[in-house]
Parts: structure tokens; sequence; C-alpha cells
């Protein structure tokens, strides 16, 4: 029979330390299986022996148990004895003291917890999701769609890899597609990327350092993201009025040439505000003085209600300032993972070689479904339909806030995109109003996660939800809000 | 009329500097235009007047102004003088002289120019490819995609964001067809990714150090990747023998818990060895005992030409040692973007969690689409089918090697897979063997991409061409070897 190896201790947590005594239990047995002392099918004490020798509550050694069971370190069998399980992998999981290292190294946080909540509630099928940042799949246009595939079903004759810029049939459509809006490029203009959540990647990667400062607006939904921070940039926030990014509040030297202006000009994530023509010209009149490159998120760009939609910073650039990112995420799938970066071709070319290296260039199947959609009509069709869809749902939206909210909020009127910033006007703690929404079957996008200072505001979204859910949901929170 | 501004030069390079004058020209206009001294629209002095001006051969002058140009900073209008024409994003294209600290910081490297010739001419359609490591397109079952697609048009309702593990339905299908290969896993113990390379990213920014190394086979794929090096990691080849890996070779302490094995046990890329059972079970006890966790990319694993396919790493280990990597780009089309992770439950949320800061996960487009292929039945027939080519094909070019090589080279036999790995008898010039392959029509991939030392090796490929272009290729190639 295998003898069974008990662990010796004769270590205590130091009470006196700043790192909670749970978290040093936990080092403490990482460590000891790190080393080898403990190796793979070593038996722990009983939970109550534990507790005496490390003289702790029972609760801490419970709470150090869970976390370690949560990595795969040890078997959470609490019964028949805890047993160390594993010595490898798991052992990379838990929060290491050098934990800055990685941060500054450009490796990657953990989302804060919030969002966690909300990326893992955003899967829950009952919930009605009145902040969500997406078209409603009940919009999703399913015709279209099927005759798009079947087109494709003779047409796609192999799926190999892809040119570095991505399959050029795409690169052509849009190019189109966007010419026909008021930009002057060609096809090796386009960057094809998986989302604009990895043109942002490619962009810190190749071309940003890591003391950069990303300006943007504030509030932003940046902040919930991580990206720039754990890439080791600094995110500073600036303020908006009705008529955009306030650019004169950007504190910035000349000839910094490190820092970098992300903004998303027309109908803007949270605050649905777009910027004036006139504040476009001036904004980039000042960047090209401050030398200040521009990232211009274009999502929302032709999700316009009334009249067309503004220019482009891009096009109204003629300096080869601002790289423009676009998506199809925001208008007809994201699923589909496309998104593509407008730029110089130098630009261009540099953000393709990278993006080489790190996944070989997006779905072509993706690729070659979008391209089908926008060269036979389908694009166009369907934008036409959603803006109108979308109008209809601000409206009653709109409606739905006057007649419930009115005492308790202001908010703005977007001319478009998907989202309504409300602000409320009395202090209320916003993560127990997020709870009790949960509890009412709502889920709710705090403002916090999106402003920089601790605030009372709520992201709305009328694109996830019909005009009768958005007015049912704010009906039953107006009552929460009553008591 | 707008004033037209010429740029004043006084300075001059120093000649006696380690850094190469036109290289010193290039940060001195650069640095001009980034401290605004240039502003856009700045005019240069003509290519003569600057050769004048710097004391430089003409020449230099043409290098420094095609680089800046290419980088889009000035204008390469050389008639009508030369203009600054950005101030901004393409500033922070030339190599700048802080550049270690990208490197050391987790942000990309260039790819080397051999391999960057290589991924330019992989498109070129007229040439041979007798080094590709992709299925021939050729070998695409058309007729099954049809039918696949077909059923998707129907299938497909919406294409929302799919949960951070990727589509539960494409892990259902995955985990059956694993664990109908002796797998015991469930759906939560796979994360899609948008291919293997992805796939080791994830694991380098989530689990990895920047000073870890990785342990390898030599030769190796991954040498002419960079991922690794790029975030600041060690790259270390450890030799095989006829059994695969010599992993007693590997120089490692007990409690280093920093450092990764990465192999191929299973027609290894490119050396097309595959490792013993012997070996596999004497490697996991190793890594067991030193805590060496393992990195098991089995691309080829269901690629063997004769029998049943050996063991995987990850079936015969017992101790969550072992990450698993799968991928549809070898088998099926590395266009669809898919590979999966299977590992423990915890390592798999960690990596998932990443992934969604990244990009938001792969496409579900092709997840679909490639679910749907293997739930029908359709993946397993088409892999017998590709198993019989591919052995076929193999067989040729054995044949082939024998009759034209066999004075000039040894190679070995694989037994599944895509390579085999070529060595010549005497030392010859490998670059000029090359260069004179694609003046020839053909493109080889020489063996330092994938060695450590310095060889005379090559690796070729039977995957992506037909008995016949192999033989006519080796043909050709044999008639300069006899110059």
């Amino acid at each position: 029979m295998k003898k069974i190896k008990i662990a010796q201790i004769t270590w205590q947590p130091d009470k006196d330390s700043s790192i909670p005594i749970y978290q040093q239990i936990v080092q403490y047995i990482r460590n000891n299986i790190s080393n080898g002392e403990w190796p793979v099918g070593t038996r722990l004490p009983s939970q109550r022996d534990l507790a005496r020798l490390f003289k702790v509550n029972r609760s801490t050694i419970t709470s150090a148990i869970d976390e370690l069971t949560s990595y795969g370190i040890i078997s959470g069998n609490s019964g028949a004895g805890t047993e160390v399980i594993s010595n490898t992998w798991s052992l990379f999981l838990p929060p290491v003291t050098d934990w800055n290292k990685f941060i500054s190294a450009g490796f990657f946080q953990e989302n804060n917890s919030i969002v966690q909540t909300i990326n893992k509630l955003e899967f829950e099928p009952d919930l009605i999701r009145l902040g969500t940042g997406e078209i409603d799949p009940r919009l999703f246009p399913r015709k279209r769609w099927q005759k798009t595939l079947h087109t494709l079903e003779t047409k796609i004759t192999s799926l190999g890899y892809l040119e570095p810029l991505g399959l050029l049939a795409l690169r052509k459509s849009l190019a189109k597609h966007l010419n026909d809006r008021g930009f002057e490029i060609e096809p090796d203009n386009i960057l094809i990327t998986s989302g604009s959540l990895q043109a942002l990647q490619l962009i810190s990667a190749s071309l940003l350092q890591q003391d950069s400062t990303v300006f943007t607006e504030a509030p932003t939904y940046l902040k919930s993201l991580h990206l720039f921070q754990s890439m080791g940039m600094n995110l500073s926030g600036i303020p908006m009025d009705e008529s955009g990014l306030q650019y004169w509040k950007i504190p910035i030297n000349n000839g910094d040439m490190k820092n970098v202006l992300y903004t998303i000009p027309t109908n803007q994530n949270p605050s649905g505000i777009t910027m004036s023509q006139e504040r476009r010209l001036a904004l980039l009149k000042f960047c090209l003085d401050k030398q200040l490159p521009i990232i211009e998120d274009g999502a929302y760009q032709e999700l316009c209600f009334e009249g067309s939609s503004p220019q482009t910073l891009k096009n109204l650039d003629k300096n080869d300032m601002v790289i423009y990112l676009g998506t199809a995420s925001k208008t007809l799938a994201p699923g589909l993972r496309i998104g593509w970066v407008v730029a110089s071709k130098p630009i261009v070319r540099r953000l393709g070689d990278v993006k080489m290296q790190i996944d070989y260039g997006a779905s072509s199947l993706s690729q070659w479904a979008l391209s089908e959609f926008i060269d036979n009509g389908f694009y166009d069709e369907y934008l036409d339909c959603l803006r109108k869809e979308l109008k209809s749902r601000r409206d009653r939206a709109l409606n739905s806030l006057t007649k419930y909210f009115s005492k308790f909020a202001t908010w703005n009127v977007p001319s478009g995109g998907f989202y309504i910033w409300l602000t409320f006007k009395n202090k209320i703690k916003i993560e127990a109003f997020f709870e009790q929404a949960i509890n009412l079957g709502i889920l709710l996008n705090p403002g916090d996660i999106y402003d920089f200072k601790h605030d009372h505001s709520l992201r709305l979204s009328f694109a996830y939800v019909t005009g009768d859910e958005f007015e049912a949901s704010i009906k039953k929170l107006s009552e929460i809000l009553d008591k």
C-alpha cells in the first residue's frame, strides 16, 4: 500500500502583517507544495486541526481551503481529508506577491468584480438587460443572413490562412462602403481585426509605450476594459459638454510624443453625446498643434437617427493623425468578431505584422460572410431598418423615463446609438440598487464602471430590449426608488 | 498664399558612432519633426543639398529618405522636393532607441527577414510551396462543407457574444470527440481560442512570467514565431532522438516553478518525430518530479497513418500537469481560426477571463460551423480520407527523395503529419539555395528558422502539394545541387 504523507506544520501566520491571514495561509501552503515539501498526494490535517495549528478561526481556514480548492491545488473533499492534487499549473494561479510585476510587464489584470458579475449574468437568459451595449438578437436579419450563407455554400472552396491585412474581398467591400461615406481610402488602408478590442490591443502593443497616457472622454467604457492599464498605460478622463470632448482640458505638453487620444465622437459610449462639427475641427487643430495622435472609434458612426451622420474625424483629417476603428459588432453581429482599422498604409502594415504574431488573422468564414452581406446590398438595407427601430426604441425609452423617473433623475437625449446616460438627483447607494434590480430580474450597468470619480449614474441601453420591456423595467425600478 | 517653411540644417552625423549614418539621419529628421521644429508642410532640401549639408554620400541620403517615406513621415516625391506630411502616428513607427524596453515589456518583435519573405511569398499563387505547414486547399471537403453551411442557414438565428469559454455546442462536440479518443473531460475543461497561437499567447500572458524559460524540442517551429521572446521569455531547445524529446537533458532544478515545457509529441513540427509510449511515461514522471508543467500541442495528433494514434500526454497525466492544445487549422481549415485548450477547470477559467479582455472570443460563426461539422460525423469521415491522402503523398515524397536526393541528403520517415526533415550531407549555403529555389518557382522553408544552431536542413511538407508537384520540384532542386 502506498504510504500517505501527512503535511507537517510548525509555522503560524503573522497577525501583525498587512496581508490578510487567510492569504498568508494560502501562500504558505502554496509554497510548501511548490518547493516540493508536500508532493502530490500529501494529506493535509483536518480543518479543525489546521485551525488549532495555525491558531486562527475555523472560518479563516475555510476561506484559505476554498481558495486553494478553487485553483485546483488541493482537493476540496474535507470529509475524507484534504489532499494535494496538483503541483504544477494550478500553482501558477494564486495571486503572487509580485503581481505588480505582471501588471507593469504587460500582463493582464483581472476584471473588477462588478464587471465580472455583469459579464457572467449576461448569459442568464431570464434577466432583462437594461444596460447591455449590444443589438437585440431578435433584430438579427435572419432572411438576409440565410441568403448570404446560401451564396457562400458554393463560393467558399477552401478556408486557408489569409493575407496579413485580411480577406481582400472584404477590404474591397469595406473600402467602397466607407468611400461612399466620405472616406478616401484603398483596400490597403484597411486591416481586418477580430473586433475593435483587438485593434486597441494591436495599437497598444506595437505603437504605444508602457508609460503612455491614453486621454479619453469621461465617462468612458474603456475604464471597464482594463486593456490599457493591463499594458501599463495610464487612462486620463477629459470632461465633455453637449458638443463633445473639451479638448482644451487635455493636460499635454508639446513634444511629449508618447500619448494618444481615444475618442468616440459619434453617439459616445456611455454618454450618448455626439461631437459637433465645429468641435471636431477645433479638436483636430489642437491635436495637430500638440502632436497628439487620435484613435477614433466609429462603432456607432452609422447609427445616427436624424439626418446624415456627422463627418468622421478621419475624413476631416489631412495629416494621417487619425486611426479609425470600425466594427460589425455594434451594428450587425458581435459574434462575427470582425472589426477594421483604417489608417495610413505604413501603420496598417505594422499592425498587420503584429496581428500575424498574435492569432494569424480573423476567421475567414466571418470575413467571407460579411463581405457577401455588404456586396449584395444587405448591409445598407439592414442599417436603414435598424436605425428606424432604434429610433423608435429610444423614443419609447425617453417616454418611460419621463413618466416614471422625472422626480429621481436627469438624462440626456441621444441623437443615435444605444445609450441614455442617467444621473440621479440624490445620492443613492448604487451597488445596493444594482443588487435590488437583479432581484427583480433586471441587469443594470452602474455608472461607476464608466466614470473616473464615484458617481450616481446608470448607462441605460435601448438596443437590447423592446420599448415594452424597457417601460416595464423602469416602472419596477421606480418602485424601488419610491421606497 | 501659404508660406512654405524650409527645414534649416546645421547638424551633421557622427561618423565615429556605431549607429549607421543613414539611421542617424532618420533619427535626426524624426526628432526635428516630433519636437515641433519642422511642422507638417515643411519642405526638405533636395537630396543633393542634403548630401552636401550632412557631408555624406547621395546613396546614404536615399536610404534615409526611403525609410522615412516608408513610414509615411515625409512624402517621397523627390522631384518637387520632399515634404513633411505627418507628425503623429507615423513618427511612432521608426525603430526607437529604447526598443529593448518595448521587447522586455511584452511588446512585439518584428519577424526575422526570411520568415517575413516566406509569409509574403505564401500569397504568391504561382509558387510551389514545398515547406508549407498547411493542408492543400484542394483537399478541402467542399461537399460536406456545403451541407454544413446549409444546415446553419436555419440554425443560426443570431450571432451574439458568446460565453467566455466559447460556444457550448462546440465544447460539447469536442468533448465527445476527444473522449472517444481517451480523454476524460467535460465541456468546461475546454476553452475555444482563435487558433493555437492565441492559446500560447493566453498562457504566456496569464500564467507565465517574463523571465520564464520555455523548454521545447530542437528543432521547433516556435523559434520562427517570436511569441515567447516578444513577451520576454527565453526559449531553450532540447535534443531529440527517434523516440522523441530527451527529457533528461532539460536543465532544470527542483522548485524553479516558473519554467514550462512545450512539446509536440506526435508528428512533431518540423522533425516529424513521434514520441514513443515509453518516453511519454518517463517524461511525465520527470516533469512531475521536477514540477515542470507541460503544454502539449496536439496539432498533428489525429494525423497518424499507421494504426491508432499514440496516447496523448494529457490522457496519461493524472495530476493536471498538462495543458493540451488542439486545433482545426492543421486538419480542416486554418481560416476557421479555431483552436481549443483542454485543462483543469480553474486553468480554463483563468485563460477564458484573459481571452475576454483580448478579443471577446473567437468567431461564433466559425464555432457553429465546426460544431455542426463534427456532430453530423463529417469530421471523422473527412479525417479518414485525409490520412489516406497524406499517407499516399508521404510515400510519393519519400520515393522522390530516394530517386533524386540520396547522394545529397538524409531524411527521416515520418509516421504521420506533414513533415520530412531533411539534412544535407555537405554544408551548403542555405540562403543562396533558398533564393535559387524561388527563381525556379519553389518556396522552401530553410531549417535555420527552426533550429537553434545554424544548420543545413530543410523542412519539407507533403501536405500542400501533390505527389507529382513534389517530385517535379525535387527533381529541379537536385539539378541546382548538381551544379
